[in-house]
């Protein structure tokens, strides 16, 4: 398995491109546009909040309808959310506008937003975005850099991966780009994410495999416990790699969804990592929980505490927090039992053993904290489950861009 | 019903007093003392935490067996949580040293610790402070003030509230103290807090009132969504008062428990203001709302979104937000019924109509949010059930607090 840092355009008969269509942020790109020259399966995972934004209304329906996809249209600035008819009306023009500047059917089209809630969209400048983007489609790696940085709105790295595999002969790839460094905890997806793929593979096999993985990835991660109106994972399969039909009966599905696991893995990973303020990642695996559920709370729970992500920023091992952590997150389970380690590059100490403070060097546990990838281990001694959360520290300056935002 | 500042020594027959047992904090009281001359009934509510502290688990067994006491000895600085069975030996260390001390059985002392987890207590400066407080007890208001700054943490300043009622003719007064700044969300008390009454009330009202209480006070206030694994809310009446007993029957029991929620709703507030590095109280009303459950959720949700508390603390009026904590409570609604209005001193503002933004001034929504206390309500337009929660906002040194607490 080869992973690339680009995305979306590394799957065949992919095309993406990018315009400055000055939505809300000046002299930036702000639109993308992903396109396929086959009609694609699509898949998708939505956010679990119950207040959807109306591009997450538009897509949930194409996914459940089972339509067929061709293009994608995402701004940044401005979610569409909270906007009631008007923002509904919005993603019909923009399909409208789509269909026609690519003379394909409006109902083929995908649209994303993301960016302050409660605004309307300037359609007109939507509009002109669409035509310029239109008339600039491109699959080189350029494209798909690009398209990535369009997206962004706090983060301040763009998130692509792909990767290739073999399928009975085929080279089949899969490509995807994130955005999300705010409003970010796991429930269903967390963020704007677009997945490509050449693979032949059934709407129904796409979505099983999409469902699966978006559990262990992103909705493993959690930057500050707020679940966007806006979440998005979409999937588009155009089926150009011309390989046998993804099945559980070959073994093929087992390979197209590790390989998907792979990307997504990489993205969630590098979507923590960058969240709003970070300087730090937080990686927490437990280990021997009593079952799957309960092994994704407890990580959960301590990847989500503010006093742990505080306590990371300050490179400060203050081990009852973690413990206090796994004790609110509603799974059960024996406090004199659990040992806690942490691990960076910088070295790896146990700070906790059964339930309590472990004999270590406090000089040293600092030491090793103060690395920007932090990893800490409980196990729990119950059985042999494990989960693995993602999430990032809390500083200054997350502070500081949450209390000025929209200014 | 008449409210006055200071709290546990106003009731008949209560004496308090304080020292510097020198127990981790340099040159300030960090020990305190509850002691009634007449055997106390008494009711508990505790934390939901599954990691409990060593006192959490004594004085909540004293409370099952419905035990009578007659001191409660508390420190600040060392929580006494995750020390195992040597963490469940200094509270009987500690009951032993009181009840030589004072002459009353060590069965009757109720114990509490608040500070860092993990560390053990110094047994010796403890039983060194018991002698100290033992020989300084007193009735007076100093001695209620003293003690209410003795068991401070963080907090900024001490919190003390009593009331005084008439019952058939007698007059009583419930008094109490709490201290609570970070690791407060509200899950069965959030805090430290003791509360005093000469009422001559069973033990199972005592507890009935207290646990009613509790649900629409310390249970709706949350400063960071880490549920302590000490948590304590103690009651005790001693029954020198000498009114017939409290009773649903002859009408007692409502006007007790308004005065209880009395003195816990003015102390709530203060905790919730008193937040680790707030600048302002953050009050959430939910009306309208379809059950009394859903009006709690929808309420805690809000008071606990990082991003809304940023938002206060920026003084931004950014709505969505509010909507968006909403969505994700759990609670089922419709978003586009749902009007939010910000007041405070400087005035007030619809700010969302029909889950879409309201005509209003930026400006003048600034100046509302430029105050120290800030209030959201939210009308679900759902039914008549309502809900009030408290917090505080997400600053900078909430984060500094926090980043190093230990040193």
């Amino acid at each position: 398995m080869e992973i690339k840092d680009y995305g979306i355009t590394a799957p065949k008969g992919f095309f993406a491109s990018h315009t400055a269509a000055g939505i809300k942020y000046p002299d930036r790109d702000d639109m993308a546009m992903i396109y396929s020259e086959a009609p694609c399966n699509i898949a998708g995972t939505f956010t679990s909040n119950k207040v959807k934004a109306a591009p997450v209304l538009w897509d949930k329906a194409m996914v459940e309808q089972r339509r067929k996809a061709s293009v994608v249209v995402v701004n940044a600035g401005i979610a569409n959310a909270c906007t009631g008819e008007e923002g509904m009306d919005y993603c019909r023009q923009t399909a409208d506008a789509c269909g026609k500047a690519l003379n394909i059917e409006p109902e083929s089209v995908l649209v994303a937003s993301t960016g302050v809630i409660g605004m309307q969209l300037p359609i007109d400048r939507i509009r002109n975005g669409i035509e310029a983007m239109s008339g600039s489609l491109a699959s080189d790696q350029d494209a798909a850099n690009s398209a990535a940085r369009a997206i962004m709105t706090t983060d301040t790295v763009p998130k692509e991966a792909s990767v290739t595999i073999e399928l009975g002969g085929k080279t089949v790839t899969i490509g995807a780009m994130t955005k999300g460094s705010g409003m970010i905890h796991p429930n269903m997806c967390t963020m704007l994410c677009f997945i490509t793929t050449d693979a032949v593979i059934a709407a129904d096999i796409l979505q099983e495999a999409l469902s699966e993985s978006v559990k262990d990835t992103y909705n493993m991660i959690s930057v500050d416990g707020d679940t966007s109106t806006n979440d998005t994972c979409l999937m588009l399969a155009n089926g150009m790699a011309d390989n046998a039909p993804v099945s559980h009966e070959d073994g093929s599905f087992d390979i197209f969804e590790e390989a998907l696991k792979e990307v997504n893995l990489k993205l969630a990973r590098m979507m923590a990592k960058d969240g709003e303020g970070a300087t730090a990642l937080i990686e927490v695996s437990i280990e021997g929980a009593d079952n799957d559920h309960n092994a994704r709370i407890l990580a959960r729970s301590v990847v989500g505490s503010s006093l742990v992500k505080a306590m990371i920023f300050g490179h400060d091992a203050n081990s009852g927090r973690i413990l206090c952590a796994l004790g609110y997150s509603g799974a059960d389970f024996d406090p004199e039992a659990v040992d806690v380690t942490i691990s960076s590059a910088n070295g790896s100490a146990m700070i906790m053993k059964d339930g309590r403070y472990a004999d270590y060097s406090e000089e040293y546990a600092t030491k090793i904290l103060s690395s920007d990838e932090v990893n800490i281990t409980c196990n729990m001694h119950q059985g042999s489950a494990s989960a693995v959360a993602w999430g990032c520290d809390l500083t200054y300056d997350y502070v500081k861009i949450n209390a000025d935002y929209r200014s």
